[in-house]
């Protein structure tokens, strides 16, 4: 019922029955290819079966509520795959030397670059809106926070920047798991292509080819950590997005109001209330994306060459990530899209603390002259005296013997101005957008 | 497609959206009830709406693909259900003094009711067939093992007693889950009544009473420690089930053949294997289990009087948790239901190792002379032959000495009997299974 | 390094070397003196054990080096035990019939009852702390955040009531815990008694006396439910504490201001900033708790009689856990203790929305006779406006016909009054409040 | 106590006190070298500041105890270091706009690189033995087992292979890691280098160069992926060590008896039992590890410019970590020297089965004429006849009509021929060491 909050249609489509069941076909076709062309099978089986395979329409639904009895949906599906072949030499020759893990993790490799190909445009487009944020925003100051306090003033550009520069690495990662994942399984019961022969890894590699997968160094029936490392990134990006989401969502406050939703959702009880629904999405799904990352680690350790039940755990593993972080993404795209930033505010809240907020840069105005150690005890001294009085650290720092035995008026108007606090922000913008903006490695 | 070996088809259908559209139903009847009871809204208000509730059909999936872009499924709901309500003044007081969550958490309530109904049938089942193991299978000697070891022989009867053990202890933990967690959430937008007033409390109490669920001390819209427990209660005993599959499919080994499964899985290459499809499905279910025990801890620090995220990321948890638990045990019962056991390739087994399982016992029966440390290792000395020469261990102790000085011919016969090993089996049964058989608390 | 700020020192000295082999002597001499009361083994055997192990110093530290080689502690134990020991029947008779885990099952049960004392030691001071804090709070007006945005008034004293709440369960968990989990362990090899026979339960029940905990339905070599309920216990007090320090955090943003920390930690570059280095104790610590929950439920599933690898794995799970929850209960109330509460800010912060927050109080005055929805719409037009104009909500409702339609002056007014709004706090403060004040369960 | 077991005392020395205090003096030093070198401090400060440092010698166990009360260990530590400078210039220009958490991310970068270098040694040794065991047992028939059921015949070699190949990933993973991972952290207090200005970067870069660390895009006091990235991959670097050690004590079973360990643990009671004390170690380290890779993603979402609770919760995974995995990675390869393999009782488990083993082989051999279907019934048909009649499969293949219309007697014979089983289990060996072989990336 509350699914859809945390659902991603498009994500679960590419892994509902219907996707298994059109991998599946495709893995049978191009094994009967590949091993007509290594002279495994005859050419005319493989023919045959593409040419069944092109009218046949299979029950879905049917094989996927079968899957349970049969211990796993290959066996079904092999059955009605077979029934549904009128030709002899086809079905003779359908699944040749391949078992249930083969197909099943052939075509897991087939959907899931279908669904890494959903994550990316979904983090390419995130990525995107922050880098346009960060260059449009360089010149606004906002209060930076460090363990929720403010510390001293940043733009909201280098914000945004910092929130873009994890998925620059995100990226990277995402090609570097392409190449290492999304590779073909085929190896027979056993992983050691018993039935095939000699030319088993000659028939995988060219089934690789004709799938467009990548060609593993030997069978991985009992080797999971592929899935492992796309888990781990799944759930990394997931997370990404969460930080970005929990940030809008504290600036978003009533007290801080830095930023507020434009269609922000309504309460069943509250008349006036804007709830963040769309900034909320990331983080409840990394709540379940960190947790799962876990359970495909524990599919590393199974028996054997086919592990019992580890396996199986892992089954839901990779579909549920794809979606929670295709939808993590998504809506925090939508979320920052639908942000109103109230830069008055932000300038506001910066006033907030009589001039604490530029207490650094004092210090370091007057460091150079009295070393770091002794410029902070004097500001510490003088902050201390900004909360006792509720008077302004200008005001106080101007008064200070100490401070004007060090500083000239100028040099200490400087000490108060936004714009000398601003320190490499822009050229942290720079680095990461230029980052983000080069082409994908 | 994988889904079905994970899915309980009852499980799912307790939490399905026309489910949660019927308890929440339930709940807006019965607060107006409560509040009508009370004086807080006009008793015809209170029966306009049970008699409009009663004629009402929603679209519940509708409803629910409204969630996302809502913020949750309270809101589409009372949408629809106001747009079907004919009489003005039950939508007028319809869902008075109560919000979204209030509904959200009192419906999940009476879900969880049901859920947990199913999964104690499940538990109650699964210990009752274990229990008749135990009690049929007393006399029948198995080798323990230990670190995955022959240890010494028990009776099959006290291994399944011990796999019985923790369900005693689940099934109380169940009874106190009930009465501590299935409560009714009502507390406003604040949880603070601050629509009904000082009334609130009497409301709440009287709104438990319909619907038979308890009354919690406070509202507990950022309390989510009742969804904790019992996400820690189906947790555990998801893993309990699995650790009896666990050894089910050690004892099914090609090697150990102790156990057999009757109508075991195919494969989709191997004409001859039988694979262990039911008992392979608790483990599966206990590696996305457990993780999600954390998913539960990580909401329990929420935000202030309601969490922005940590709820949302709450919500499937304990409708997936209800389903794993459910399965497990019903695919654990079955497993165990289809065994054949093979009482001979117990005895052979007891055999394997010359008679090296019978060590403990014959340094038991010498420690009384020599002391536990002596006769350990003098015990320690003879396997040591017993592995270098491939003798039996009853042979190297008739000849040696120093066993012959501290035990006599009969003595040393009853060191390697059977029945001497046994220990205090039998009354471990009547424990367990007589603790089973009282009346649950 | 950074360890002491995770670490809690009483907490990890329970579990220290020299703990751990004061309670497995304690469990030898015990098991002898059952044993000689059930005539298992001489009684003269058992007093020279008793006067052979008061005398006894054991190099603790060398125990535990020792442990990794022979696979457990027990073993190096039980050869330095023996070892110190002069007495030859007492020698003789050591260890009589047990096995090692049931040595380092029962010593871990006697160090996580201290373990326990200590929680709930510190589970007393925060609830008593919050329930001081409920009731003199109970006047003060604070807003209530839901989704982080201001939703209604509340008082502080029912924030703190409702950060008690919880813990009133916790406090009743833990009875139940203790009943449950402090059990003693005494199988023998296989957990059959083997050695000692028929009298075996009898043994077990008169060490479970005489060491003052609880006897087991049967021997538990392989049964961790016990291990994971405490685990879950732990945990879930931690991030129950976490929720508590995670608010006070937020209250102590630079932008709310309505805590501020007393003896907040400095920074080693930020003159002015106070961090909440207590309060964000709890948040650290319920991140490595809530995983650890996750480690103690997979060993469960533990092969046979005895795990290989699973019970392992369980060994660091409880010490740590209880120095994460007797950390994060004493961080929390320190915290909690440090806080200087702004009252002025609380009000101010009230006053931020021009009236808004009083927005659902106005729509339940105009409720009974607009309807629920009607009236809910109307003021949700209103909040429109105020967004609009930055007026403020007394203002434009007075200016609005359908209210004054239905409001009269007084009405008016007393819509905007904050004690209108504050509903059944009190009766709440005292409901949990009283609860606490209860004698535990 | 029973730390050592799960613990790593090189591991173990590379995160201690000392270890952190030296690795915060060796960046403070370079930290000021390359700001002189910027011009951004005197020359003669970061000439005196390296003296200084080279003859300093500080308290790291009162710096991690002062950690607690200080909110972290960096400021203790600057304290003592700042106290222990004699040079007033020194003094003044240490820590030049640097912040705490670049300190402590920088120093555990230092830390990390050794710890990666560990982990790396452990993962070759592992590798090489497996590599030399692939080689060695090429020739070694050994029963596959899939879902714990015998399949077929395979290699001890590939078995080998097989556990070889994730590590040549894991190899590739972690000089990824290094390259990603291990950078400098400079950023000041908000990671704007407000402190230094424009330039920041260049000093960063200098920093980094002294350090031999990596030159990140932006300072990532909020980006906590790179962290999460090395929890990952040392937590699956321990399951699939896990997975190799789960499988030899598969082995070892007294039952399968084809692995036994050399010198293995003794039982406290048991005189007879040799427990696989080295191979239980990784799965049970692998039981805290998958968690703890939680606990890495939860602090990816953390507050702002530094998070309060998030990134303190962190502190702890890696350090632990790069044990977990080190030591699983030790105890493996320790495990594996000591097995004696028993090629003998390989052999005799291939007989187990009274041929069905070789039912694959059988039914490949007929499909060329039948179809892979009709082949398989047929078989299937044979082997329900082997169970019912305890009769062997080749006698029966021999005797049936069906079997004999296709196959001559050499034929048959070729079925049942071990050699003819092998598919190309010499050509994974090759492939998988020799992809071992070659250079790490």
């Amino acid at each position: 019922m509350h699914e859809s909050l945390l659902s991603h249609d498009r994500a679960r489509a590419l892994f509902a029955p219907a996707s298994w069941v059109g991998a599946m076909i495709r893995f049978e076709v191009a094994l009967a290819e590949a091993e007509a062309g290594q002279g495994v099978i005859p050419a005319s089986a493989a023919a045959a079966l593409a040419g069944a395979a092109a009218g046949v329409a299979l029950d879905a639904g049917a094989i996927a509520r079968a899957a349970a009895a049969d211990g796993n949906p290959a066996i079904p599906f092999l059955r009605d795959f077979t029934a549904a072949i009128d030709d002899q030499q086809a079905r003779a020759f359908l699944h040749w030397g391949a078992t249930s893990q083969d197909l099943l993790d052939s075509a897991l490799m087939l959907l899931l670059r279908d669904g890494l190909d959903l994550v990316e445009a979904g983090l390419q487009d995130l990525g995107d809106a922050l880098a346009g944020l960060a260059s449009r925003e360089r010149a606004t100051p906002i209060a930076a926070r460090t363990l929720l306090q403010q510390a001293l003033p940043i733009s909201l550009g280098v914000k945004a920047a910092f929130w873009l520069d994890p998925f620059v690495r995100h990226r990277a990662r995402l090609a570097e798991t392409r190449r290492r994942v999304l590779v073909v399984a085929l190896g027979g019961a056993a992983g050691t292509h018993a039935a095939i022969g000699a030319k088993g890894p000659a028939v995988a590699a060219a089934l690789a080819r004709i799938l467009g997968l990548g060609v593993p160094v030997a069978p991985w029936h009992g080797a999971r950590d592929r899935i492992a490392e796309a888990a781990f990134l799944l759930a990394a990006v997931t997370g990404s997005a969460a930080k970005i989401a929990r940030d809008l969502m504290l600036l978003m406050q009533t007290e801080v109001g830095e930023a507020a939703s434009g269609r922000a959702g309504g309460s069943s009880t509250l008349p006036h209330k804007r709830n963040p629904t769309r900034a909320l999405v990331a983080p409840a799904a990394h709540r379940i994306a960190a947790p799962l990352a876990t359970s495909a680690l524990l599919a590393l350790e199974g028996e054997h060459e086919r592990a019992a039940g580890a396996w199986h755990g892992e089954w839901p593993v990779l579909p549920r990530l794809i979606e929670l972080a295709a939808l993590a993404l998504e809506a925090t795209r939508e979320a920052l899209d639908d942000v109103v930033w109230d830069r008055a505010r932000m300038r506001a809240n910066l006033d907030l603390s009589q001039g604490l907020v530029f207490a650094e840069n004092l210090a370091m105005t007057l460091a150079p002259t009295l070393g770091r150690a002794r410029a902070k005890a004097l500001v510490e001294r003088l902050a201390g005296e900004v909360r006792a009085s509720g008077r302004r650290l200008p005001a106080l720092a101007a008064e200070s013997a100490e401070v004007r035995a060090v500083l000239d008026a100028p040099a200490l108007a400087s000490a108060f101005d936004l714009g000398s606090c601003l320190g490499a922000c822009d050229q942290i913008v720079d680095a990461v957008t230029g980052a983000w903006r080069q082409p994908a490695p």
